[in-house]
């Protein structure tokens, strides 16, 4: 592993799209990080990267791996890239962030599972949502018992973009973003239910294509059977935004809403969050007496990207233990390859049955 | 059929409970509507409902049947009475408004649906929630197309009744109350639903029951699959009021808010919501350069319980049409009857399958 200049843990950016950019501006004035080098294909736009971030840039992957001054890599490219990338990072003994979802192919879930096992490697995947305030706020709740008991949960996450999709675009096709919406956004509302209660036992579902010029599922709207709750997932491409979740409990209820349009900017984003707490205020024994009252829950702002890029750094060298590990990012995963099940053969499915298939 | 007073419609109130004085208040001051007699079996409650509404009161059913001088009556009993009850009237000529739901028993409903269909009354089935302001306005921007191509729509129904069942009450009996909050609660957005988009082909569900004293159902989330738009549906007993209504189209998507404690005031029920849009108000090629905005839907405040006696009394004249009519009643109940069977089952249920059980 790479020797570090001072305490930080040097990290290298590959892959330097619209997210790699988001990325290193949530992380580039860590003190827990440096961003020392940086690796795309295209010359141009990793030099501009470098100068933007006043680090070095590599003329190839493997001349980026090949140097041992680097601990980590940061990888946001593209999802079928995942596989063959880390396992020459876990080769060259590189710890390894990556953006959600960690894959989409059993194959390659089963290549990266057998890549950072065998090497040992820190291994990280993208999912910041459960780190936004509201959503660590929801659970503290929860866990400390304010909500009484839980029966009920539901989360959605919804927007334009399947309004817009080209033929020939990745998005449209079933193979590489199963269930459209549920790959590339439900996945965020299916972390933030694994972190409140686990993984689903058994899933079913319900999808729609809409009037677009691709063959992908537009809209999915699926039940998720937890063990003590019940809860429900919707996941739309052909609506303005939406990002809510409801948490249903004997004591209060919660309502978490959030303006996706501030999620890159992950300093700013709980600012733009609300959690509001319904109850009963005023109690009787004549349930026609009883009065609602709704507050605003106060949430402290966190940074959920810089965060989570710190948490992989220290956990590099033992100083913290990384949240969303392989198992969790695979039973992710498992969850929306369950859900396009369900929905391709209109039944029921347990999710062990896709999580054996994983070979998790 | 009766002879009236002026211009009036000549009801009769029967069943005397909570839900009986909600609805005699809602249309006591209708100039649409007299009501001219009452009946249940307590003395002294109706004694006490006649001199409230100033009007008659009978000794029996029966006698109540036999007053020529009656257009129909307007039960508000127990759900297992509505069979025989109906049948009654039906025989007497006397058209029949009756709570929701019609039935939950098949067999009472092919009674009920033989009495009305060979009688030719007049039959209405109290489902007024479709008649909220707001429910209206998000049905009318639905047909203008203001909402664009719909996609996707979610309701859900609680209160915390479910807490507080004892052992023996009727809503713990999965025979009287099938799917417990489902057909108590659940039917009321099953009805909104039915008005939005009509009767769903295709249902599943989860189901849960919750650490009370009985053994029903006390918490449901269902998937409905309407023509064109995917549907959720949760009835859950175990918490804080919730009555809302989320319906996401391509160009806008609406929320809608009801405080539930305002429903039997039904002159302030349209007062105590809300009704709110969310629509792209920047656009951008860029869709991180896109702005949603949210912004409150204004609502003429209606009447939902007088409205619909108001109906009913005007169709036993020819001068109106029911809206929730036998067919909308049963296909209502068909609904929870098909998400309750796909919760025992385990399976995704046809709605046709079930509705052709009920003769329907």
């Amino acid at each position: 592993m790479g020797t570090n200049r001072g305490d930080r843990v040097a990290l290298a950016a590959v892959g330097l799209g619209r997210w790699g950019r988001v990325m290193a501006a949530a992380y580039r004035s860590s003190p827990v990080v440096e961003l020392r080098t940086c690796y795309t294909r295209d010359p141009e736009r990793r030099a501009r990267f470098a100068a933007d971030h006043s680090c070095a840039a590599e003329e190839s992957y493997e001349a980026l791996l090949a140097r041992d001054d680097i601990d980590g890599v940061v990888l946001t490219v593209p999802n079928d890239q995942h596989a063959p990338m880390i396992e020459a990072a876990a080769a060259a003994g590189k710890h390894v962030y990556v953006e959600k979802p960690v894959a989409v192919a059993p194959a390659d879930i089963r290549r990266i599972a057998e890549a950072v096992r065998s090497s040992g490697i820190v291994f990280a995947c993208g999912h910041s949502a459960r780190r936004l305030a509201g959503v660590r706020e929801m659970r503290r709740r929860l866990e400390a018992g304010e909500l009484g008991q839980p029966s009920l949960v539901e989360a959605i996450f919804s927007n334009e973009r399947g309004l817009e999709l080209k033929d020939g675009d990745w998005r449209g096709d079933p193979a590489q973003c199963p269930g459209g919406p549920l790959t590339q956004l439900g996945i965020h509302q299916i972390d933030n239910l694994n972190y409140l209660f686990g993984v689903p036992r058994r899933v079913m579902g319900i999808g729609r294509r809409g009037a677009v010029a691709v063959q992908n599922t537009m809209v999915v709207a699926a039940l998720l059977e937890f063990d003590g709750v019940a809860g429900y997932l919707g996941a739309d491409w052909l609506t303005p935004g939406a990002f809510t979740i409801d948490l249903y409990g004997s004591k209060a209820r919660l309502r978490y809403d959030l303006d996706f349009s501030w999620w890159s900017n992950s300093a700013d984003t709980d600012a733009h969050t609300s959690l509001r707490e319904v109850a009963i205020a005023t109690d009787s024994a004549d349930p026609d007496g009883r009065v609602l009252a709704e507050r605003a829950v106060p949430l402290a702002p966190r940074d959920h990207l810089r965060e989570e890029i710190e948490e992989f750094a220290l956990a590099t060298r033992g100083e913290a233990t990384v949240e969303v590990n392989l198992d969790v990012a695979i039973a992710n995963v498992a969850v929306v390859l369950s859900v396009a099940r369900a929905i391709d053969e209109r039944r029921q499915v347990e999710v062990a049955e896709v999580l054996a298939e994983l070979g998790a």
